[in-house]
């Protein structure tokens, strides 16, 4: 059943990793493991194909068959990232996503899109390509993508696409960007969710400004979800508590390009897949990385992990 | 039949448009035309779904079959722009454009590659993913791609990757490159072809440094054939007296993104593709752009095209 | 005298190179025979310390000094270059230089500078820090800058900014940014000159769209001013035939950062400067560029310089 | 008395924040004060005029008093960040800093050294223009550069200059770099300092892997300097405890261009410093980031700040 991306979206759209063979093929028995390991911990809406999916290391056929097995396995709103080089190929694949039950697509800008006006541009265009009926996020990812949206960009890119249902929002520094988007959207604005990435490191702060959660794919998403929920409940320190527990883990992951490495040897210890392989261009764990890794989850484990 | 692209290509391997009807359909019987024309203007090769081909804007499906047709109706070897943000595309494109008929393929480093090692890297990534017995082309354009390889990093990757054919040399300057490139092969490095890009701005220098010919899709493709004819001649005079005539619109022609637009209504002005119509993102030709490119051919006709 | 930089300034304000002897020592005799070349070539205006004035490579006290001879040998309005990393250099510079009789002068973004809220900030911040009575030029080069200033960021400058008086307008293709900016000015934006840089390589076109003449350094500066006066004259083809006489050379001299080492190498042929050494880091001049330099300028003279 | 920085430097060398008067003056009473307070948490030198220093705010006149009243109330080495457009401000500079006392400069590449060449000619060019007996330090900060830097380029440089006696590292991720280096200098590199950026949020790892401590201007430096004597110590335990209790705030602090607005305001309630006022531009803290602020130190002293 399609589930699709509601402006209200809130919780935990975990960032799925893809679970691959030592060889490289496609692990599809630890798709379904590695979704039943988030269902478990709560999350509320999972995002496929993003940076993190090493979705530029696969085909289109690859991408769609992950995406239609997530969805049937999930039961949830399933997101996918399409941002391509060019329309043809982002409107090629959200219509096969959609087809096979994707809740929404999340699209990044383009690094040539430099001034504002080239900024809302891309968007309509996009929107036009893909159909003004599919639900999309937009990403805001300044670190990878080199592209600064103002908040009165994004303000202008809801207004102008009623599709538009959320935002992922990873700039940095971001806090107050949150305020200044809510503060629009208190006056008048159409609401529209914003989720969390940059790995999580500000998610507390990030809820406290107004988000409605997170867009990460931290390999503990137990604590995001349980993170969100406190601070909602008004737990503040027990949510601090818990997030601070955590950081040096969530910061060691946050390692740009690095970070996916960890995340998926942390995945696969957990038992949420089977292997930890990349496809190439892949980053290898020097053994001193995993001896950090190790040393840094024996000390979360020993206080808890939630 | 299937023509290589071997490492002693040189003439012209003209960039070719993608032709499109006014609805954004391609347009295949346009492509026979364009073909055609190009035969005429007595080029060598045809390089196809380059930047200026529009490349990003087709399918997978849609890029094959521009290929399959310009293989069958050419007779010349064909090489195709298989740059893309990760190898299983790069990879599945190549494999089925190479079935094809296709001679080889063109490869642009991605714009995260910053260090010298990252660069070298990158291609033998790039030929396991693609496979060491298809013929490739480095494309340097670090105007475009923001990557900047210093003459000794192609060394490096002529040296490790036997499959490397041909430099698309469009560094900015460029001279001393081709100069120091072509004085590391009198010392012993294998020789690989250099084609010129650059809109051909600088051709009959790059050929007096060394360079084999054009790799660039200006609208007058016998003017650069005929350049790089009179040059090996040893006919200087009569090779800058030709270009210089054709200087005041190749310059126009070559302003970035705008460049495109120009180049496709010279095409259809001259009854190479029916329509100058680009899919979407595309720039429009102001009517105060059509009057400088009308006016410019005016003088270049007027001095004569040929 | 102290002429100032007005709104209304036209013809060719001429990048000036910086005149060094060969130790690397302000060659303060060619400062003079230099700028009573230029004069004798029709400027109407001189440049200094800009991109290619090495401004970079000069101490606080030099580009005093320097500033100081200019304005007094031409008698014209001399803009100063005082782009720095932060405003206490760029007010210092400032106030000093037009203590010693500079006109005005002349401030690019910084490549932090990514919005269009952040670009109106910085010259709003910039005003403030050089004083609202100093007139200012927009340097507008997005190739060196990496900032991209679209043509309503451009109108929100001149509007909250009294004291800016010229665009130096090298954005590429940058016609169509002429023709809308003129667009605007003729629905009641505030007139300000527009003087053009990018070596020249539009000058025609771009004074044809509205440009009021050239901001650029071309080492034949008399050639920039006899086609500017053509244009504005109505002669047409008079102005292209000479301009396309000199754009082989033009181009050539063009090429970024190698430019400069062939612009000094002409102004030294002409005898303009006694020396084209330029200080450290610095591009020298290869025999082989030497011989394409030499053989450009011999096609040049045989054709006619003026 | 000048104390030079040697390649053997250790523990933290503080990067100083510049204080100011509300009004924007140098407030030189707060100099005194905020060098007594880095020296009562146990710094072993100190680094003014970095980028958070708001280096380019200031003149030269200020720049050099200001390292002058640091050298001569610190009694430690005082290394002066330099970095400057080109060769000319950077020579005067440090010679007039080392003249005033201090033990070495910081050199961070400019964005235009894109190729691993050109990066190793930069470092040559600019200690032959500052002179080969002065001590420096490589600034190896990508995130603000954009010039990535191999360990190989960073060999290259410390033998082809004797005079390079630290790195100041903050390439994120950059612990195998870490690693990597001190492999090289095992096998026979010549030993510099490396002391480690990135606003700490590394520092525990950086140490364990051979970093000599750190190079960043946290809030609370007596931190910093417990947590690098403890891991030499081979407190690892004691080290992490104590670190994880900052890294909440560390985090918060370490935000681009923020951070120095988080820094100033929490060292002026330290009472380090009278004012946080920054020069123009500054980023003003908004009263929801002092309330974060305000929080997460309550958190951090209801823990222990040591």
């Amino acid at each position: 059943m399609q589930r699709m991306l509601e402006p209200n979206a809130s919780g935990v759209y975990v960032i799925a990793a893809t679970p691959f063979h030592d060889d490289g093929a496609i692990d599809t028995a630890s798709i379904d493991r590695m979704v039943d390991f988030y269902l478990g911990c709560g999350v509320t809406g999972i995002t496929v194909l993003g940076m993190m999916g090493e979705a530029p290391k696969l085909t289109h056929a690859e991408s769609l068959a992950i995406t239609r097995q997530v969805v049937q396995r999930a039961g949830l709103p399933v997101v996918v990232g399409v941002s391509a080089p060019g329309f043809a190929a982002m409107a090629a694949l959200t219509k096969d996503v959609m087809d096979a039950g994707a809740g929404g697509v999340m699209i990044a800008p383009p690094s040539t899109a430099k001034t504002d006006d080239q900024i809302v541009s891309y968007y309509a265009n996009a929107v036009e390509a893909i159909g003004s009926d599919v639900p999309f996020a937009i990403q805001d990812y300044p670190l990878s993508t080199g592209v600064v949206m103002s908040p009165g960009v994004i303000r202008r890119i809801i207004e102008q696409n009623p599709s538009c249902a959320l935002l992922k929002h990873e700039d940095w520094p971001g806090l107050e960007k949150i305020t200044t988007l809510r503060g629009f959207m208190r006056e008048g604005l159409r609401h529209v969710s914003i989720l969390c990435g940059n790995g999580g490191v500000f998610l507390t702060h990030e809820v406290e400004r107004g988000a409605d959660g997170a867009n990460t794919g931290y390999a503990y998403p137990e604590m995001l979800v349980e993170v969100v929920k406190r601070i909602k409940a008004g737990d503040r320190a027990g949510a601090h508590d818990l997030f601070d527990r955590h950081l040096p883990l969530l910061r060691y992951e946050q390692q740009p390009g690095l970070g996916l490495a960890v995340r998926k040897y942390i995945l696969k210890r957990r038992g949420a897949i089977a292997s930890d392989a990349q496809r190439k261009p892949a980053i290898k764990l020097s053994k001193e990385t995993v001896a950090d890794v190790e040393f840094l989850i024996s000390r979360l484990e020993a206080r808890g992990v939630l």
